[in-house]
């Protein structure tokens, strides 16, 4: 693969099908139930009918990655938990034990965790070893990553869902694990919508109120001496970013490319989505939100986005857990479509 | 069978097993993620701790009962269908062409079809027969059933839920077919909770302004005729209820009686919940709200419960359908519980 698969991907996205989603549309009001009585899904079903250019689209089985990475942020005393969970939940993942893996099962999800830039080496069985860099720098001292470093980890997700893809997944959802990555998130949305950190910095896992006011001013510090410029997305990324926030932009983009629907997690998968959609306005058409998170600045990027979540029940704990949780739904419409008899085929009198 | 089950099992409805509660609750905490960071999932897995008595609870596989009848009412031009849609929806339902269907073959439900009191003979394959009347009279001339009518279709879901417990199923979803029942349900709520009927009367299956108009104008007629006894429940359910709303109620009790949990679906099943705690004040606490119904009424009745629900996307079919799309949270919650690893076993450092 070359270094610029990304760049291919995200000229290659096409506009919706706006002939699979009128036939799909059509069918649904054919459907055995009172007209529109099914709601979102139906809204749904069409659009998912427009991202694949199915008629009867499937979304199952679903794709999940989860990319890890360290932020030099984490030394800057902005989270509940010290550097090295990154890694030892990278293992826990591989060991099955985390949210995202019992959330995974459930859903019959294909589940990757990729090694996108941990700070210490990673043996954990079945990672997927694609270390950018060992970590971010502190973004309070130096960029977080060079510019190439973030062309690096857009490429890095790009490629790891072609290879999901590859596998069967329908559909992509991204997760994250980076202690240290709210802080990244807010400082990135902060300069990519030109919005004051104080409404979008939140608690995060959950800090105290000394540390929630440490990490406001660690992120309006660090983008007071890097100036990032807000219409130049891999300028935000490689000066307060993260490499698993690169990748999970990657990934999207390449879901965008192949027509892939992304169910969207929480505050950090929906910053990057808009990163990517910043790279690749084409892919925001491809983009669900799964649910809306605790964290403060999710609103904000929901609504940048356009979008609405389909579950709001207080989740804040990232992974790609909540959009995992959200996927049922997701799958009923479809399951709508496809399985659903007619007023026609089933001998049932219309009003 | 005796005519007076429902009776035992109201009578030995036992409160919430505290101990399993704070069994689950000190497990939650221990689980590899932040402090309170998975939300509603965690009062969720508690709340079903404390209903089944066990720490670690299971949902899976989850029953579905739907029961169908007629309503004389529905002579009255109150309904966007005919009254024939009744049978026409049983026949669809044994065949498995139903949104209620597909969404119970996505969950792995256990699901049956009851007649409790379609107007017409029933053959279609493997539906319970168990009809108490062909239909109820229309509440506008007559009382809708008889009180020993009421009692019996009561005796009907309590029979037909402990069947449905005797095959395995862990949580209970009610569901319910039978043009006019949204007549019926708006007219038990207005009387149970002395409301004005015209903040609960909504469009049901989608009726024009003209149709509203009358169906507004009907519950108030049916009620000021029959002067219904909101301290006697079993008096409201004869004069304006329904044969199915009654077995929806027979079921709840019964479900409350054996520990296991009630996943309550729109605004008919949830007036069926007000009618059984009404009967039996014990059972609200093993009922959980699905989903937000498009009918105005069903705020009313989900308040009046306590009741929040988990989800909210426009839906207005009924069948058990937004229950059964809402199942997947909650079966998310027990498999939190049961699958995932803790700080100590996974070797993660904790805060």
């Amino acid at each position: 693969m070359s270094h610029a698969d990304w760049k291919k991907g995200r000229d290659a996205v096409q506009p919706l099908d706006t002939k699979a989603a009128a036939r799909a549309s059509a069918h649904v009001d054919q459907l055995t139930k009172p007209l529109g009585s099914l709601g979102r899904l139906e809204k749904l079903a069409v659009q998912l009918a427009a991202i694949t250019g199915e008629p009867a689209p499937a979304v199952a089985p679903p794709g999940i990655l989860v990319f890890a990475a360290d932020h030099g942020v984490a030394s800057e005393g902005v989270s509940a938990y010290p550097q090295e969970v990154t890694a030892q939940m990278v293992a826990n993942f591989a060991h099955g034990g985390a949210a995202i893996n019992v959330f995974g099962r459930q859903i019959g999800a294909l589940l990757h965790v990729v090694d996108v830039g941990v700070a210490t080496d990673v043996d954990a069985p079945g990672v997927w070893s694609k270390k950018v860099r060992y970590g971010t720098a502190s973004m309070l001292r130096k960029w977080a990553m060079s510019r190439e470093e973030a062309e690096q980890s857009l490429q890095v997700g790009y490629e790891s869902a072609e290879a999901l893809f590859a596998e069967g997944a329908k559909l992509l959802i991204v997760g994250e694990m980076g202690i240290g990555n709210t802080t990244a998130s807010s400082a990135m949305l902060a300069a990519l919508t030109e919005t004051e950190p104080d409404q979008l910095v939140g608690r995060g896992t959950g800090v105290c109120d000394e540390k929630w006011e440490r990490k406001k001013a660690v992120v309006k510090e660090a983008l007071a001496l890097h100036q990032p410029n807000p219409a130049d997305p891999l300028d935000v990324l490689a000066k307060v970013g993260g490499l698993e926030i690169g990748a999970m932009a990657g990934a999207i983009i390449c879901a965008a490319a192949r027509r892939v629907p992304v169910l969207l997690d929480g505050f950090i998968s929906t910053v990057a989505a808009l990163l990517a959609v910043r790279l690749c306005p084409a892919a925001a058409d491809y983009l669900l939100a799964g649910h809306r998170s605790q964290e403060p600045g999710h609103a904000h990027v929901l609504a940048t986005l356009g979008q609405e979540p389909l579950i709001d029940l207080g989740l804040r704990l990232g992974e790609g857990s909540g959009a995992a949780v959200a996927f049922p739904i997701v799958e009923s419409a479809t399951r709508m479509l496809r399985e659903m008899a007619t007023f026609a085929s089933a001998g049932v009198s219309n009003r």
